[in-house]
């Protein structure tokens, strides 16, 4: 028997099975300095202790989407080793904020399965929950997959689809204990504009463009220990359809997020990923652009510190965002669209 | 209106104005090892906390040019956005030593203005201060930037153009209190040459070269949240006059400091900077070499634990330095030069 | 005189000759995170504190290969800045873990010296101990490497070869004080496979391929402090036989390692290494596989928590290993072939 993973292939998985993932991290301020000099970070309270605790942290926390990176990274070798395509992400919400020292593990569950017609792949859907050391729940998410079957006479499984929400509701985000946004200092924040400042359907060109280096993907997708081989080996690139490295996902999350503080730079507080799509492929050499939309806007239950705003991130290639490239009319893509990301944010308001 | 940081056009600035930099920034042991990794500095007081606290030192303290770009990066955004040059440094001095969980901001004040004859453009001269969490000056400089007029008719300013000296007072220089140099180990530190050791006139070509990637510029521009869109973005670059993303000039600054060290092995402790060029621009794939002048060299008054020497420090692109490549007759930069920085070092001396 | 490093020359070097090398390092978790992202490490006591703290670590250690490498690293500007090749490793041993925190220091004694019959190169043995800030010695180990003459009618000296085993016997192998692996988790560690579980002439072919890239390669070697200029000028190397820059062989070593993670995920002490080739030189661009061979397996004397297994590590340029990939019938190795590593590990047992 091979020593070597082979991953988990669709006819592995089945309904309710839980997976401990492998790999608990110990995330550090290295980490945070890196994850700053990969994608150019700006937001105060993850750059800055003193002011960061001066809103009721702890200590200065790491980027929600680092600590989505570290957590999703440890289900590559068990969930999509064999994935043919990460098809979509619903109903993640982050909780306990992450600090420099926490550490990081994460558990699946299979809650959905569905055997394409082909019979030859299947989809997936699992929830995975990252928990730190004192285990608490630090994000709690769903994501489905299209995975290969190895044995193609492997029995077809009953299709279960989850129902999954559109979005997270408002009441349902996690705000940690002890926060208070009333004191945010905006001057030394860089934007004067505050969730009082952002109407329903307002759109967002983020202007920058930030290019993409072959050294710069590798190193963030190690970084977060995702294993997925086709971001890594040109050698075997060379031959697939794009004769290159493919760029992980959550690459260009992070990057269009860093691009977003143009415009959104108070928006520090990731509160729920509602749904995701990675609608075209990236590679190194292309420079990514970003607009985001505001999809809605609530308050928070008895605060008037801060409120939620509910924002459509998209990230294109090669291709300034200020036409606001999103689909064409029978829903498609545009294909310069690589990203299309519908998240909560909250946001310090005047009260 | 926009959302996004449009940057201070020249009509903009006013005499006095004073200007709050934002995102502090609390620096770690993470920025240091990326630091490391990106030029391969090797001054033993940065490289080693035992013998940097032998030293006097608190801790082991960051390289005065980390602490540099960290102060510089937060005035991009406010300063230097529209920025069509980046004219000249003058008097800067480094005071408290920064270490690993200091948490620096920085604030500006601008001390001169010229409209250009073009009407395009002006001249702008502000002086930027560092400070840490502890309200203490780490760095306090002059630079100035020619920036676009935006509105062509808006009124054209007094000119006033700040009278800076050529160079740093050596009675002016800030040696923190605690400072003892008397039991520097010149063995562990690599170099067995000090203070005494150098001459007024003498010229050292430091020799090694090191070619700069696409990917290591754009972490280091990113690792201080300079946010100058030249550095970052090839499709917007592909139509400049050179094709090509440019390279942050401290990249160079460090680049050139990190070779220095072979035949300046103990000018670890930057203590100011008398002026400072960035005779030409450099591009990934350039090689980078330097050479430096003893300027000067003169005793801190009541010492004998260290001496200061001034140093021209001359970086080139794609051409090795032992020819010493600087000026022509008429005073113009050698097109392979990127750097002319005049700067006083404190150096260990005999006693 | 210069002041620059000539590096020392066949000639400058002497039997029982001690060389105290500069630059003493304090070691952070910024390194530490560094090499996850430049390398992809899984291996979970160098990743998850509490865990290590678990199998009686006192904090969470570094991979023993990065300590490896800011030992090496040390040894570059007095022992091969002047090398025409890096002949071998012998006898290393690793002794008192590494932690984040400690400061590294190195030392060699000359042992043997051998002229080359051209009488223009000799070949210099030197046995050098990294020792941290306690003065336990963190790892002890025999290079040689051959090194240009300068003054072609300096004496030749009395040939000494110094008298190396094959391996380093078992019993030698350090084991810290403390140290309990009976609680190992192997679910979170992310192999099932246990040191009972290989057996003597088992070969793995660790499947995954990694490419490298400039920015990568140049900066873990500048973060190991290196200087060797052969890693980091191209506007020299572009005239040397193969026109590009070499990559450092300990990046190979750790590249290969972390690739055999898939397959010997249990393996993450590295306890010594016993002999060590780069057989051919790499270049950015190369796709490195790796394929590992079970040499020895052996039990440690009184205990059940733990085995020792030696390995040969081989790692491939451009050339997947499911055919293993290795020395000719004449003993010479295939020329896709790059590194061969002969070393140690200690691997948690079932008891």
């Amino acid at each position: 028997m091979t020593k070597t993973n082979p991953g988990n292939f669709f006819e592995d998985f089945f309904l309710g099975q839980e997976i401990v993932h492998a790999t608990p991290r110990t995330v550090t301020e290295g980490d945070v300095s890196l994850y700053t000099a990969l994608y150019g970070f700006r937001h105060m309270p993850h750059s800055a202790e003193p002011y960061a605790m001066g809103l009721g942290f702890e200590a200065m926390p790491l980027d929600d989407m680092l600590a989505f990176h570290m957590v999703f990274g440890k289900t590559v070798p068990d969930v999509s080793l064999n994935a043919v395509a990460n098809l979509g992400y619903a109903v993640g919400r982050f909780g306990a904020p992450v600090y420099a020292g926490d550490t990081l593990r994460t558990t699946s569950t299979v809650i959905g399965l569905k055997e394409n017609s082909n019979g030859k792949t299947g989809v997936v859907y699992v929830n995975s929950i990252g928990i730190n050391q004192k285990d608490e729940v630090v994000l709690d998410y769903v994501r489905w997959v299209m995975v290969k079957k190895k044995d193609l006479n492997a029995p077809t499984p009953d299709t279960i689809i989850p129902d999954l929400p559109k979005a997270v509701d408002v009441d349902d985000l996690v705000i940690a204990e002890g926060l208070d946004f009333s004191s945010y200092d905006v001057e030394l924040a860089g934007s004067p504009h505050l969730w009082e400042d952002y109407q329903i359907g307002e759109k967002i060109d983020h202007i920058d463009g930030m290019t993409i280096e072959e050294a710069e993907h590798q190193m963030a997708t190690r970084l977060y220990q995702n294993t997925a081989k086709v971001h890594f080996d040109q050698f075997a690139a060379k031959d697939n359809r794009f004769g290159k490295r493919l760029i992980y996902g959550g690459h260009i999350i992070s990057l269009a997020r860093a691009l977003s503080f143009n415009g959104l730079g108070n928006a520090f507080k990731v509160a729920a990923i509602n749904a995701g799509a990675h609608a075209n492929p990236t590679f190194a050499g292309n420079t990514i652009f970003a607009w985001s939309e505001v999809l809605d806007k609530q308050e928070i239950k008895g605060r008037s510190d801060m409120g939620a705003l509910r924002l459509r991130l998209v990230a294109t290639k090669d291709h300034p965002a200020d036409d606001f490239p999103y689909k064409d009319d029978e829903g498609k893509y545009h294909p310069d669209v690589v990203l299309d990301l519908d998240y909560w944010v909250l946001m310090p308001r005047r009260g």
